[in-house]
């Protein structure tokens, strides 16, 4: 990775590929293009003018065209770009030529009537599995799914098996297991490729399978799903129906996909981005995208601005309280973020359950005692030795003392809460949380001003 | 999942396992147990206390053993307690059976004395394995990868390769890719199962094998693996050392423990839990983790406190001042989080390089220009509204509009800058960011404030 030798070699292929591709030379062309791994093919096809695009695909096969397809990492809306250069044929056919579960996600970026078009023109056998994988709602086994596995019978050798695997290994997207449905086509076993070669060819299958299958339902989670395949380590998981009837099966490479993603979007979360913007959007863009939320932390602002102004009294007397306002707000705020970020990851890992949840918001609750202690007290002999204010440090000591365990308990009781109503916690974003806490400890920092009040004066 | 039947079915096994134990049953036992899926046997495993687990070791051969093992999800002072309950030759046969990459992690986590004797204990060839990988520092590809793979030869047939599969399948951890060495074993080459499968027994492996191999180097870090398992779709990646010797293969299941890991790493960092303390853990073993950061955010609170204090005269003619030092200082931490979060991960996906990062600093200024004249127009006139106070507003305003643009611009700068002096960016926490802002915040509104005095008072 990234020694120069290897990126000369990559910049003399692609002025071969451009070169090529000038002088429309269709055999050297395929020649280079085709010995690049799908992933580079597509890297290089997204980096060349609609013009040149044009030309690569007159000269890719539509099937050689899905694969490049599949491997691209490219906007939403660029999909719809790139199938309205082509012909619509063409189309049609990279996307009967592309596993069901990929042509699906490309399908669902665009209009119902584009949808319907192409599955017309596609041969009907595709259509219908892509018609049956459109119908699952997002974020579910089925939406992630394909049908492109291998299945067998119990009742087949190990023999027959691998006829059936060496015959439908080109078109099934995960041959490493072998799924054994009944003649019902419920799911009764599985059995690992690598358990299949070193058996004898003679060996029946309901001997050697693994009739204790671990499956998902349809209707299931992908962040459970993900969850499972990554404890189990499976290379895909088989998908059923509630009868056990097998449908489909989950690959890994969806799987890293999804992990990614959900992580990616509690992180984006945590930080009010509502959705984590590109940072090769337009200023614009990206504000459009912050300024919900800076809105309403703005009023939320507001809110707090308007509990100060009724201690507007209070301050004239002592002005020197003010002085402390984002120390204290602060230190709510960061402890308030710690708390909130250890719940949302438990609740997402699954780390936090039923049983574990009220001894989390205890154990929150203990830790801003002793972190709130511990800074009460280091901030008290500061303002002591600073000002020479005992009981100014003492309000401000007990202060951060109060906040940090409202902060910590609220910042663990929220996302628990949306968890409960079926809210996703992460939407329990740090500005958030940090603003609520913010108005809780001026309230608590001002209530105790006023009954210091005398000492302070 | 989460079906009755199959919660039923579960604890029906457990009881079944128990009663087992209980009696001594070796065979009722064994049949049950090890009919289960190895990550199914370690959670039974761990939730039975030493006394049944003892019976557990006598009752497993050290192979068996090894399975449960890799498939563990304990914390890591823990794997160290359940080797000291066995018999140390038990332990050391156990450490053997185990993949060698997997062996190397659980080693890692013990005393280098106890290692060496556990070294000696095992069988030479096993122990010099994992000696090899015990050097590698963490993280790289050297500290993830394993030594079981499958190397062919360019000059032998499709049977003749099938033959060496099938001998190796038992022990290798990924037989889905036959790697292709030279006489040498300089890595010229892979071949998949799925084609090599397909193909005439006859069939010279040269001639099918793809030699354009996509490779990392033994010291490239996790995370750039990641993303390039991740790119590619790959089950698996080859490792070589600088002259393209074969090393070792990085395997999926690994990778997705990485991503897992990095992205649970950066949230955290974010929230400033230096590492995500698990939500089972003491209130003190929490504070412990927790307080270092916060103590550093007190200092820096104390830092805009005297900060204020330096403009303790202002605020004594305007009391109102101090209302909307949080509503400013907020504002500014919540764009500040925002545009940190954008730079951070798109540092860690490599959606931000070299040429594009001063882009993204503009792009920030840009947002930080629009949300802040958006934000600042809105609260001007909602001050002057509630307050009748147009200069109050206009200073209120301009500092919200100065302190996001400024905000912005250090939200992704100072991940960039970390980035560049090679510190992990995700150190760059919300709360630290948070802070600065504040500081930076106070400071416009308070100098804009004493230039406004006259219209104030």
């Amino acid at each position: 990775m990234g020694e120069n030798s290897l990126e000369q070699n990559e910049l003399h292929q692609q002025a071969l590929l451009n070169s090529a591709l000038e002088n429309k030379e269709i055999h050297n062309f395929r020649d280079e293009f085709l010995s690049l791994h799908p992933y580079d093919q597509a890297q290089f096809f997204i980096g060349i003018d609609p013009v040149h695009r044009k030309q690569v695909y007159y000269f890719l096969s539509p099937e050689e065209m899905a694969f490049l397809f599949e491997q691209l990492e490219i906007e939403d809306d660029e999909y719809q770009k790139l199938l309205s250069e082509m012909n619509p044929q063409y189309a049609a056919d990279v996307l009967s030529y592309m596993f069901t579960d990929n042509a699906v996600d490309v399908l669902n970026l665009l209009e119902k009537d584009q949808v319907a078009s192409f599955l017309t023109m596609m041969d009907q056998k595709e259509a219908q599995e892509i018609k049956d994988l459109l119908h699952y709602e997002e974020y579910t086994a089925g939406s992630i799914m394909t049908t492109e596995y291998v299945a067998i019978e119990a009742s087949q050798t190990v023999r027959s098996a691998m006829f059936i695997l060496k015959n439908e290994a080109a078109k099934a997207e995960m041959i490493y297991y072998l799924y054994v449905v009944d003649h019902d086509k419920k799911l009764v076993g599985v059995i690992s490729l690598r358990d299949l070669i070193i058996e004898d060819d003679d060996t029946m299958i309901t001997e050697i399978m693994n009739d204790r299958v671990v499956f998902v339902s349809v209707g299931d989670d992908q962040e459970d799903i993900a969850r499972k395949m990554k404890d189990y380590n499976f290379l895909a998981i088989p998908v059923v129906d509630f009868q056990r009837h097998l449908l489909g099966i989950i690959t890994i490479d969806d799987i890293v996909d999804v992990i990614d993603e959900e992580a990616s979007e509690d992180y984006s979360k945590l930080a009010a981005v509502s959705d984590m913007d590109s940072p090769s959007k337009s200023p614009f863009a990206a504000a459009k995208k912050r300024l919900p939320w800076l809105i309403v932390l703005l009023f939320l602002g507001m809110f707090t601005a308007s509990l100060i102004g009724r201690f507007e009294d209070t301050l004239k007397q002592v002005a020197l309280l003010a002085v402390f306002i984002p120390l204290i707000g602060g230190m709510a705020g960061n402890t308030g973020t710690q708390a909130l970020a250890v719940a949302v990851r438990g609740i997402a890992t699954g780390d936090v359950n039923e049983e574990s949840k009220w001894k989390l918001v205890l154990r929150e609750a203990g830790t801003g005692l002793i972190t709130g202690a511990t800074c009460g007290i280091l901030i008290m002999i500061i303002v002591y030795l600073w000002k020479g204010e005992l009981f100014l440090g003492l309000l401000v000591g007990i202060s951060i003392l109060a906040s940090l365990v409202v902060a910590t308990m609220s910042g663990s009781l929220i996302p628990l809460l949306m968890d409960k109503l079926n809210i996703d916690p992460a939407v329990a974003s740090g500005p958030f949380i940090t603003t609520i806490n913010d108005i809780i400890s001026i309230l608590i920092y001002f209530g105790m001003a006023n009954l210091f009040m005398s000492h302070l004066t």
